[in-house]
């Protein structure tokens, strides 16, 4: 088995940072390796902005709920469905593109994603730790306008980058037959569910959980308290808004 | 600098595989780095369907135009948002779960998109070879349909895997700078466009693919002919179609 494999078993999210910082030689490094990562149709439609400036992580801070990461982090990186760059090399080239609908936004978010975990994954084999911020698609709005975002850009995750200042324990995670499925999709019946979640449910930090969030089963942490219908909903209305602003919902 | 991140370098798409097959532990392998992958919230909101069957392959293979790898690579991966497993939980353990949303499906694919590139960078650090397509949002509804997937599930990209057959010249890349932004965004001038893209654009590769395809610029070829306006506005209407049928759009 290869060297990179293991490392991939073995990972953790980093959430506290060292002083050190992350060279630029270093962070080229890493994202170079990312422009590798499969576009569509070579098309490369993203875009990833770098912000060490503090002024301008204390900005965005907010739009991530004031994680400690995004200031504490040396790099964050905010990867960028970009369709911005291509419209405007089309219309330089007598070409007509018809980019700005939701397919397109699809595309580009595809892009994004898998260029940020090659990054990630390149940053982790390096020694250093990672954060992903899946309140980005929460706060488009706030974020397009921090970091000055023209139509045709949508940021779709954001990762805090920096030297490790802890090792955190491995959280756990489902078996991996609870993720996988043979040759079609066979769904899950009740008692499936209990065996697939049971280990998760089990665990001694589980009951904390459920305990401090004054809940009766760890499920209702995720509905009642940490992913609530009310937020998703409200965040639904306004990613899709933010889509039709930024030039992605015409049809 | 580490051993993986050179490999992340030099790496291109696999379209030819050999006869070799890909062995089940093998997969498991790749699979299990698969699920270390960074989910929000721990939540692990995707699934990956396995198709090994040539039956089902040769099903699948109109949804991906018809191209070679769906039947001739030893295994197809499906990748998709699911909230089916995590909702079903939820209502087995009193809860009341609010991922019947647009907000739901981003989160849902971004840990499959996550996922996957996980699945192919491990599969690359062994030696194998792997292909995304694109095509898989452009017929989720066909998709659904012969893997079995079931409401709360929507399959976001495709992967072939297999022992590479082929060793292609790695395709070009824009220079990182035109991906990367300091700071804030920076918008492109026309001036920046032309340095960006001329050396994509001085390509010999690229002025044979303007003649075969009878255009006067390499732009035309995306948007006339391998990425149109009429198919993408077409895709869109039926990918947010199937977001409503899935129960990812209500409100």
């Amino acid at each position: 088995m290869g060297t990179i494999s293991g490392s991939l078993l073995n990972r953790r999210t980093i959430r506290k940072y060292s002083e050190r910082d992350v060279e630029e030689k270093m962070l080229d490094y890493l994202l170079l390796q990312g422009s590798r990562t499969s576009t569509t149709g070579n098309m490369q439609v993203y875009s990833i902005v770098i912000t060490r400036d503090m002024e301008i992580k204390k900005e965005l801070a907010p739009c991530h709920f004031n994680q400690s990461m995004v200031t504490e982090a040396p790099v964050v990186l905010t990867f960028c469905a970009d369709f911005n760059r291509f419209n405007k090399w089309c219309r330089l080239r007598k070409a007509d593109p018809g980019y700005d609908n939701f397919l397109s936004f699809m595309t580009a978010a595809t892009d994004a994603l898998l260029a940020a975990q090659t990054v990630c994954i390149a940053a982790e084999s390096e020694g250093l730790g990672i954060c992903y911020l899946g309140t980005t698609i929460y706060m488009t709005r706030d974020i397009i306008k921090i970091l000055r975002l023209p139509a045709g850009v949508v940021p779709v995750t954001t990762v805090t980058l920096g030297w490790p200042a802890e090792n955190p324990e491995q959280v756990d995670r489902l078996p991996l037959k609870a993720i996988t499925h043979k040759e079609t999709y066979k769904d899950y019946t009740d008692k499936d569910i209990e065996e697939l979640y049971s280990q998760k449910e089990n665990r001694s930090d589980s009951e904390l959980f459920i305990r401090e969030n004054n809940k009766e089963t760890l499920a209702q942490v995720f509905t009642d308290v940490r992913y609530t219908r009310k937020d998703n909903v409200h965040f639904s209305e306004t990613l899709l808004q933010v889509l039709e602003e930024q030039g992605f919902m015409n049809q």
